[in-house]
């Protein structure tokens, strides 16, 4: 994927300019207390300390790769791992005041566990345990890890002071979370956001013919729509390459940028039937394919809202960098007014 | 439709056994302040008075059509009338707390005014001003119809006590109302519960070849799934006529059933992908159209659920008469706590 999208604000500038861990309150350091954010995805793990104003560490940023193959223990292994390094971080003098924890879905808010569909090794697995104990801490926050993004906007994002809103991830897979009257939404397990497992109707350019099975996210995810693209004859095989086709105006790279917005704008339609919302945030590495990916999502919106109210709803580009995982983490410590 | 399904408790057992006007507290009076309830349909207009413990002042209730084809005059004089009517059974001496306004939708909830999609002459109509001037009071409060029966069900319905739940109308058209962390959602206009327009693909037994602008309204509903059977070949052209078909075991009857109770499972699935929904309440006059309805959805909910969390909805019957869009009109202003 492209690195970052123009709309964005280069990471930097969300950053505390100190690039040493600070000692104390400063103007330049990090504000307050701090938490421990980490983030769970099918390829990687991250861990980072973010401060009360969103801001995170210099240096404290660590990763390691998960992968869908790797065993329990090996997953284990590197969340471990990336919280030891950020840890070392941690400026002497300033105690942690909590731990946050985003995942891939589906979770168990209540029990602490996950079962991310693309890391098949963990199923029902103790992840805010784990977090916790590594970290010395009592207790460790897990979420979504659709709702942390959408924390992320509406503290410091594209989102703020939303009262009724959605934060879209589209990238390897799609994902999101709510925001409901003014409070995140975590449903019955948990696990609310789930756009990427919304149905949707294929349309006009699918020369494929019609397949009955098909969710958002198998229609507009990166990988899906490669594969789609590369049906149609397209030559490359990663999204990075079918940017560079489309900026180059190939049309094939072009018809499958379209599909997938078009795709994402269906879900959002419902999502307004359903919901109302005021405004969605859409970031993810995906969602860079294209300079006007965001402008064709709004223009789906519009023109398959089933009712003339949908179309009142802003679809903007997230505001955030590739933190906001991370900064939403943090959130559910910092911002835990807002947590259902 | 049947008149009513066998899970719902009769229409007396819910109302004030004493069928005069009750003059003032008695056991089997109305209970405490009464609100002035006032629902609006593409078809009919109703009104009632409702004690605090959700109870329609027996006698109370009258109707009036509305109709399609009537002018934006003859539906406003309809509503007039039936307040009128309601307010002579006013009791002596029991003064209205408040009128509470359900209405098909589009709403906006924050200017008082409706544009039904099927009431053509009502477009921007102010109509929580001319329920409010017609009663004698300040204001009166206006809501989405399906965000009232959504009210009546947590209110004294069949989803007490859940805090993240859905209800829902299977009727001429398909609506609902969402409950979310414990809160009734509005949204941004106040239209949020339209899973009617959700997006739906169709499945197996589609000999009809394929649509592509099919929302679950337009599979689902009550004319709707009796134009598809009568494409199949059957020869009856009511939902009376399609439940007694059914009941008799007539194949196309029972295929038109389960094809409108599956569109339902899988708006549902969706909505729950989303929302992470603890329960939905079914209600409407085509839900009643087989005592198994329900259980088909369910069926259907369990077996497209792309997430195996969302398997653990429950879907229930309502456990309300016709009279919750009243109670719950009425509980815009008994239960005003609840309200977005």
């Amino acid at each position: 994927m492209p690195a970052s999208a123009s709309a964005a604000p280069s990471p930097d500038s969300r950053s505390a300019p100190d690039r040493t861990p600070a000692s104390g309150p400063s103007s330049s350091g990090p504000t307050g207390a701090l938490a421990l954010a980490v983030d769970v995805g099918g390829t990687k793990v991250e861990a980072a300390l973010v401060d009360s104003e969103a801001r995170l560490v210099p240096g404290s940023r660590h990763r390691a790769p998960t992968g869908a193959s790797s065993s329990s223990d090996e997953i284990a292994d590197a969340v471990g791992r990336v919280i030891d390094e950020t840890l070392t971080t941690l400026p002497p003098g300033s105690p942690l005041v909590g731990a946050g924890v985003g995942s891939a879905g589906p979770i168990s808010a209540e029990h602490g566990t996950v079962s991310p569909l693309n890391l098949a090794a963990w199923r029902g697995f103790p992840l805010a345990g784990l977090v916790a104990s590594r970290a010395g801490l009592d207790r460790a926050v897990l979420r979504l890890d659709g709702l942390c993004i959408l924390l992320a906007e509406h503290w410091v994002g594209a989102l703020q002071g939303c009262r009724t809103a959605m934060g879209m991830v589209v990238s390897t897979g799609v994902g999101g979370g709510l925001l409901v009257e003014g409070r995140l939404v975590g449903g019955r397990t948990g696990n609310a956001g789930h756009i990427g497992q919304l149905q949707i109707l294929t349309r006009p350019d699918d020369s494929t013919g019609l397949d009955l099975d098909l969710t958002l996210e198998n229609v507009a995810s990166g990988p899906h729509i490669v594969a789609w693209a590369r049906r149609q004859g397209f030559a490359g095989s990663t999204g990075e390459e079918l940017a560079a086709a489309g900026r180059a105006g190939d049309p094939i790279a072009r018809a499958a940028i379209r599909r997938s917005a078009r795709a994402v704008g269906e879900g959002i339609a419902s999502a307004c039937a359903l919901v109302d919302l005021e405004a969605v945030a859409i970031g993810g590495g995906f969602s860079k394919v294209s300079d006007d990916y965001v402008d064709l999502v709004q223009a789906a919106v519009d023109d398959v809202a089933p009712l003339s109210t949908i179309r009142g709803v802003r679809v903007v580009r997230s505001a955030l960098s590739d933190e906001a995982p991370l900064i939403g983490a943090a959130g559910l410590i910092h911002r835990a007014d807002l947590l259902p």
